[in-house]
């Protein structure tokens, strides 16, 4: 099978009639019609075996976190979903993969009026490299710079589970000494493997919230470029982290990791004035998406942690960093 | 170093006044303001090394072509460019690899006006990932499903030097037979590692040719894609076909296989009435590209070569496949 019997086989599909797609798959460029006046929106995430997936990961859910993390950078501009692009390389043609790949990476793009409108497949070492695109209003997309001194800091769902389930897939001893029915350890592995990109909630933050990101290498870390960006610095109330039954049982240090430093929970991380409370519980509700406030940004730079013991402590800006060591991660 | 400061270092520039780009590298996502009204074009294509580029390729060469042969699927839709996501997987950071590499990338943008507006970096086998953009007018895009049989054939620049500058890469004995001078060597080396995408005459055959495409894996294979999409067929006139000196001299059947399935060629292949000669003529002149009519569009499907000879064969739409056995190419 050439490259584009693979194409057609396992990514060609009817163009939605919703979509903003004139051309799709097959031609030099994709076309399409954004809406008129509207901002393009456009994210670009790799992923690699071995490096943010193991050799052997079911590939139906690698096809919809490959579509997920990228989904994840548009809600976190506020934007709505046109289309996205996929290029693989693959080691081999491997027919039972590309269905279950696509099967996955489809269903995620169908329920977001998402649809693959080109892309690129080649022979080489397994790596996925999507390309997505939205549209924004102009003005009113989340940016990384727009948060002030005073603002309330918000966290759409919760962190760490995805941490959690990662180190009990490594084998680490204290994750693995946690005891979880079956039913818990999949819901575990669940947040790590299929991530729910918050599109929802990040169109109805347009207007209300400041600064937005979405928390995919660690809550802590990608606060620190939100902080950056804005020139601010931020308290989080450690009490008021929402943290999922499983992690609680933690011992404090490595429940802190996973809450703080955890990597791939693709929760958004945003800013509001405190006087938009109300306006984020609803787009919260709205958007049926739980919504959290756990701290606030302050003028001074860097990052004070407001412990559960009660005390002040400063806290490292501390990501997940791709050229580390660590073998695989978000 | 980690991927922000490499990012900062060697891929972010100041946005330049002309551009589209409302926020560049940076934030979770770029955003780009398209001309009002106009579609976007949108391509994708992805470097694997050991596939489409030797190991130890010089740097500065994989940088222009990385966006030459995605800036060549803009040209082959008459669309002008607006930016481009990179993504890029390295085994290891090597900062005059990434010095060099970004030199040869963004001269090529600046030359074209096509920013990078975003993308991600990896550790991973080296792999590199251009997702472009570019607006058209709404009916304007010169797709491939727009050949009429009557339409001329024609076809920019020339075929085949890429392919023989390959061949003697790789040592192949007929193609490392021929003679050359450093300067001539250098120059067919170019046409491999250098292309210069036709972006020009694309945007001047908007409204004059028919159907249209990029001459990337051969130019028999691509025209096949062109006949199939526009459900047509063709003859090419071989006498008509462009040759560069140093082709001539080959024995026939490595001349044609160079002309006729070389691949890495990027040159247009389009089609246009036979009353608007003078007007791709112009197009050409405009642009400074040289373009000949080398065969016409006919209804019985399949190709026909007109041979030197004077013999009409049928002759195979035989392109190069990514997933065949050569080890390097298109």
């Amino acid at each position: 099978m050439g490259e584009f019997e693979l194409i057609r086989r396992h990514f060609q599909r009817a163009t939605p009639a919703y979509s903003a797609v004139v051309l799709g798959v097959g031609d030099d460029c994709a076309l399409l019609q954004p809406p008129a006046g509207e901002q393009l929106a456009i994210s670009s995430d790799m992923l690699v075996e071995g490096r943010h997936f193991l050799a052997g990961t079911d590939p139906q859910s690698l096809g919809h976190k490959a579509l997920a993390v990228n989904l994840s950078d548009l809600a976190a501009m506020g934007a709505r979903p046109l289309g996205f692009t996929l290029a693989l390389a693959l080691p081999a043609i491997d027919d039972a993969w590309l269905t279950d790949f696509s099967a996955g990476l489809l269903a995620l793009a169908q329920q977001h009026a998402c649809p693959l409108v080109g892309g690129d497949t080649t022979a080489g070492p397994l790596n996925l490299c999507i390309t997505v695109f939205g549209s924004v209003k102009p003005g009113q997309a989340l940016r990384r710079d727009a948060a002030r001194a005073g603002d309330d800091l918000w966290l759409s769902g919760r962190t760490g589970e995805a941490r959690l389930a990662l180190e009990r897939q490594f084998g680490t001893p204290w994750a693995g000494a946690l005891t979880l029915d079956a039913a818990a350890d999949a819901a575990l592995q669940a947040r790590l493997h299929r991530p729910e990109p918050r599109l929802a909630l990040g169109l109805a933050l347009t207007g209300v919230a400041g600064a937005a990101l979405d928390v995919s290498d660690g809550l802590a870390g990608d606060l620190g470029h939100l902080l950056a960006a804005s020139r601010v610095g931020a308290c989080i109330d450690e009490a008021a982290l929402p943290t999922a039954p499983v992690l609680s049982g933690l011992p404090e240090v490595h429940r802190r990791e996973c809450l703080l430093h955890g990597g791939d929970d693709y929760e958004l991380l945003f800013t509001a004035d405190p006087a938009r409370r109300g306006d984020v519980l609803a787009a919260g509700a709205a958007s049926g998406t739980a919504v959290t406030r756990i701290g606030r940004i302050e003028a001074t730079p860097g990052l004070r942690l407001q412990t559960v013991e009660g005390s002040l402590k400063d806290w490292p800006l501390r990501g997940f960093d791709h050229f580390g060591s660590r073998p695989a991660s978000g």
